[in-house]
């Protein structure tokens, strides 16, 4: 018989569920749609429905010792999902409560970027950190920061929100309401909207000249940079130089011995990793120049959201302690 | 026999020596010049002989438990003072340890800015928070962050530089080599260059046009604000302005309870408490909005960096744990 904890990560179109081992091995996993339930009442049933149902479909005798749930605006002290503006159901969710009804495990949730560092610190490229910010470059900019080997939630359990830390107070408009956040520079819209201002700008040719803004990926961004796309190197420079200056501030904050990039625009490589880390260190206070390491992730990507849901449970664990939410 | 610890601030001109109960009352100090020896062994042998000797004028019978040191570019784990540029002591000096050949008590050393932090977690205005900052507005500007009722050092003891977090990578010639670091606008010179800057670009009439660069003082600017000169006042607002947009990001890394401003601007009060507390709410992500407490010292002005340092013994007691330098 072997322990498995269920990894849930909620997305606002997906939610993806899995299995995973306290060695981090995800035995299987599937997906299911997250906006089609007007209700969180009817999605938290069937959601119980899909767990129970991996936990008889798993390949050999397993026992469910938890489950994990990286949520966006997840609260890890309430277990709850505060005002999360890419889901449909609004206010303040009791979601580890709900989906605990359904079962006799603990049940612990998180946001979607601390579950990621929990997963990076069990299974990942921080194994052997106690301090280390995790950074998620997607579809938003978040970040998971841990000190001393615990993921830090400050006193209301939200701490941690790099993304949205000023860059420029008269900037780009942001999701948040504000201008000028880190997210609007260093996520995947926001090196589109580098690449919008440097085809205005300049006279360069580029292969990006034929997209639409709505077509345009950060994919399609990194294709052009790797044919040598002068606009497209010239964005992923000016996307490391913003994100650079902000984790030396990151750094002179918590002094992390490395920072892990992580999401869609962390795969493009050293595109965004030799420039950040560049900038990174030309803005750092001396007494941190080159001791932090900027590192990608160590998760197998395809399973990385549902790895740190999951390790959500596995850390509880190792700590000996009872989770979030009550019986 | 009453328990005391000694505090001891070193400064780079003055070094102060206290002793400290462990309610926080200062039962006496005195002062020696910290740059008056050019070896740190003399300074050391001096110092050990200040301690003594007010152990001995002690207006009561006292037992010393412990000597707890502040001093710039401390380093909590090391016990050392490393590369401080307003010391006259260069390289990484073993200071605790040197401390500690003359005593038979716990030594622990670390930054002002830390032991300011610990100081007011203990006797001041953060005793009910487990998660503050401790934000110092003196010649420069230090920070010491505390999570879960713990000082964050990071992984080299160096965490919490907040004053050195870039403003503008263009800005202002910061000592610390770069350019724009929050200290450059939010310290006592900070505010000054603000005042040069606007007397520069204004006609505007002001008490402050009849002042050198040299002579003018933040405690001069300040009673010109109180007067009603126009030009001070939009120093502090600028002031506020930025250092307000900073403590926002700040509060996005940790998210505490509260902030507590500390040290020489800091005693202007509204003056620079109103526009900091306007400019943090207004670059504030909504989740963090109207939760962050922005507060004034809680410690007596005169021996405050005294009760800081004596509180890092009185916290290491309270943990019940050894302190920094093994004996």
């Amino acid at each position: 018989m072997r322990d498995v904890a269920a990894g849930v990560d909620i997305g606002g179109t997906n939610t993806a569920v899995g299995l995973v081992t306290g060695e981090g091995r995800c035995l299987l996993s599937r997906t299911m749609r997250t906006d089609r339930h007007e209700k969180v009442d009817d999605f938290v049933r069937d959601l119980a429905g899909e767990i129970q149902q991996i936990v008889r479909e798993a390949p050999e005798s397993i026992r469910l010792v938890g489950i994990g749930i990286g949520a966006p605006n997840g609260n890890y002290y309430q277990g709850t999902i505060e005002h999360a503006p890419n889901l449909i159901w609004k206010g303040i969710i009791p979601f580890a409560q709900m989906v605990r009804r359904h079962f006799d495990v603990p049940v612990a949730l998180t946001n979607d970027a601390n579950a990621a560092a929990i997963g990076e610190g069990l299974f990942g490229a921080a194994r052997r950190f106690q301090h280390y910010i995790v950074i998620t470059l997607g579809t938003g900019v978040g970040s998971g920061i841990v000190v001393n080997g615990e993921v830090l939630y400050g006193h209301d359990g939200f701490a941690g929100e790099i993304g949205h830390t000023i860059v420029d107070p008269e900037g780009r408009e942001c999701g948040c309401g504000r201008r000028g956040c880190l997210e609007t520079y260093a996520s995947a819209g926001g090196i589109k909207r580098t690449v919008f201002e440097l085809l205005a700008e300049s006279r360069e040719a580029s292969i990006l000249r034929g997209m639409s803004y709505e077509a345009m990926t950060a994919q399609q961004i990194a294709e052009a940079a790797k044919q040598g796309d002068a606009i497209a190197l010239k964005a992923f420079d000016l996307t490391g130089e913003i994100l650079g200056m902000k984790l030396a501030d990151a750094v002179a904050h918590t002094s992390p011995e490395a920072i892990i990039l992580f999401g869609g625009l962390a795969q493009a490589g050293e595109l965004i990793f030799a420039p950040t880390r560049r900038h990174m260190e030309a803005n750092m206070l001396n007494i941190f120049k080159h001791k932090v390491k900027l590192l990608p992730s160590g998760l197998a990507h395809e399973n990385v959201a549902i790895l740190g849901a999951a390790a959500l449970i596995w850390k509880d664990l190792q700590k000996n302690i009872s989770t979030g939410v009550p019986a």
